[in-house]
């Protein structure tokens, strides 16, 4: 088999076989296929597309590259969900030990962040202790204690997923759908969990900006996913507004404790509960309305507070810092950004504000770069809020007063003030089987 | 400049400023733009073309990037010619010396073969003491004394060219014409002869297949020719059947000294002589008419043949070999391939002619393999050819017997015999300026 003839072929527009995909995957994988030689069959894929088999084929192939976890040792059922990232999205932190607490086991690697977005690991790092490292018999044994744990990702999870998105991120490859989508799901399969719930974030602060491309984004996944066996829906959900109101990595931690305890904002909560629900009514606990009520009072009873605090403990976190969220390190400065003018916020740029926090420390601009835990800011007012001139849009935090001014500008430059009120758009849009 | 935005623009369909496309070709010709990068351009161009202004802008930058030939020190027109490769395509060995003889210099550099095509370097040296590296000196030496010289490329001639060749050829992004188009032009702009006349080859010989395809290099090569403010023309030549009956090097050799002889086979001369009127225009001699009879007078007068000799001579090669060709050392085998029914030759396939006579050790498959100068084949019976079963078509020559059966099949595959008389084409299908 030669790469130059499989890259000829899908230039020319015909569907590559099970065996080209693998060899294309094996290749990226293990080096023996030159970087020009992938990036240019990538680039042909995003002129010509991939049929669905290709696109779960090559899927298959990249999860199989690497090591694969099998949680099947559980002996419980297994669930995972994935966003496809977004400004201020807790949702793991939440959702996971809801879940757990229905007795469906969460096993979970996730992800550092990059650019406006944040990632599960680095704000689970921001307790004091967490170990987001640990080998397969602790996380293992994490699970069985508390139904869950949330670790980062094996060094050697879809290798092959890890080259070619690399490359495509300096190729100019990375918008098409049947690489996203298999890029995701090869991640997902081999992290080994039987149902797979997909948030797929729609808007300013998402990939997807429109709600048609986020629906074939998750079409592809969801048929990845059964074709490889796999329960996998997904939700989508709006991500023109960051979610809740806290964005950097412990004011999140913070955000979400609150919400396990039964406070919380009520678009973090509503969205939680929605992919809770998806993942027990994949998990077979029942019809969608009866997992979405299980999960509800779930919440509101503190076992999934219980669980939460249990995980972090068994990770090696002070569960202090769970009872009590003072004991957060706190940022030395804080600025308010004030609205310049009367009237009503009538968009927000969910993108901006995640690179205003980033400009804050809370975020990296490269993957070398270092986080600063307890820098961020707290949205006051969201979309649909009257304002009058002088009132508090947002507080930024930062140990750096210097960072202040361009996080400002960023801030105020993400939001619109409008003078009729503005309708409020749901959290959750829709969501696919 | 960042080449994701460049790969990134072109992928969208827009238009590459000149500024992107200097960038990219320095990039190429230096080293500073990755390999990955640079082929996910090429793919990228591959699909959305490049404009006419993109184009010369690019083939000016890839003619720029290394060494360029000033030849305007030589103080008379310069001619060049460039053929898109075929199989037993000797024309320079005969224009050249034609078009000397009548005071246009050719100082000339070529190329060497690959695969089914050969390369004028590789014929020239298999006359005994013949010198294809000359200095900057001793090359402008030799043309100021005889009118003419032929030498390999410089080491440094286009190093953008060649990076982006070798790329292309193992991504699948070969067959573009703009690539082809700039691919070829900028080494004919480096190499800095005033007039340039490029041979495109059309059929089962030639890279381009179709009449089509062949027009629309030819225009797009003009066009690059004349927006660089050089004279330019293009000579459209059949190459369904090979040039000639030679094929090898030195038989090519020998074949090219009996026309420069006033002998030799018809398409060949014809080729030679319509090239040479072509060259002749660009450089003032007069109309097409007058310059095809100038051209005629000359090499009939043995002028032409004079010319070679000097040229010969002047770079180290034995005059005696020009003056009687028996001297050229033969191959120790030769065997015939035979008719096996009666009929008319109804097609023949040039490239596996060609690809016989590299079996034979004629050609390279690789750039490192050696070549057999004596090695090659003799075509005996031509397209349009009755023939009887039985009779000779071909005689192949080699210093390895147990070359002729893979050689003998090949050869006898490439020829279609029929019932029906058919129609002879003519060698020249039209000329473009």
């Amino acid at each position: 088999m030669r790469m130059y003839d499989i890259i000829k072929k899908k230039r020319d527009g015909f569907e590559l076989t099970k065996e080209e995909l693998e060899f294309f995957a094996k290749g990226a994988a293990e080096g023996f296929i030159p970087d020009y030689q992938l990036s240019a069959l990538l680039m042909a894929i995003y002129f010509k597309g991939m049929s669905k088999r290709e696109t779960a084929d090559l899927t298959l192939a990249m999860a199989q590259s690497g090591d694969t976890v099998d949680l099947s040792d559980l002996g419980a059922v297994t669930a995972d969900k994935h966003s496809t990232g977004g400004v201020g999205d807790k949702t793991t932190l939440i959702v996971a030990p809801i879940v757990a607490s229905c007795g469906v086991s969460v096993a979970k690697m996730s992800g550092r962040g990059l650019g406006h977005t944040g990632g599960t690991v680095d704000k689970l790092e921001s307790i004091p202790g967490y170990k987001t490292t640990l080998d397969r018999e602790e996380f293992f044994d994490v699970v069985k204690k508390t139904g869950m744990s949330v670790i980062g990702q094996s060094g050697n999870l879809a290798p092959a997923d890890k080259k070619l998105y690399a490359l495509r991120d300096v190729t100019a490859t990375v918008e098409s759908i049947p690489l996203i989508a298999s890029s995701i799901m090869s991640k997902k399969l081999a992290a080994g969990a039987e149902c797979i719930v997909l948030d797929v974030k729609i808007g300013s602060g998402a990939f997807m900006k429109t709600d048609e491309q986020a629906r074939a984004l998750a079409r592809e996944m969801i048929d990845i996913g059964s074709a490889a066996g796999r329960r996998t829906a997904a939700v989508l959900s709006n991500m023109d507004t960051p979610l809740g109101a806290a964005v950097g990595n412990s004011l999140e931690v913070i955000e979400a404790i609150e919400t396990l305890k039964g406070g919380g904002p009520d678009d973090l909560k509503e969205l939680c509960l929605t992919l809770a629900a998806n993942m027990l009514v994949l998990a077979g606990k029942g019809d969608y309305e009866a997992c979405f009520n299980l999960a509800q009072e779930i919440l509101a009873s503190g076992k999934a507070y219980e669980t939460f605090k249990a995980c972090v403990s068994a990770q090696g976190g002070n569960p202090d810092y769970i009872e009590n969220t003072d004991l957060f390190e706190k940022a030395q400065f804080s600025c308010e950004v004030l609205a310049q003018t009367d009237g009503y916020i009538s968009a927000m740029d969910a993108e901006r504000i995640g690179t205003a926090a980033c400009l804050l420390g809370a975020g990296r601009k490269t993957k070398e770069d270092s986080i600063d835990f307890a820098a961020g800011l707290e949205i006051k007012a969201k979309t649909g809020t009257k304002i009058c001139k002088g009132e508090t849009l947002a507080i930024l935090y930062a140990n750096d007063e210097r960072l202040f001014d361009a996080a400002k500008t960023e801030y105020a430059a993400a939001i619109a003030i409008g003078n009729e009120p503005v309708e409020i758009q749901a959290v959750v849009i829709g969501s696919m089987r």
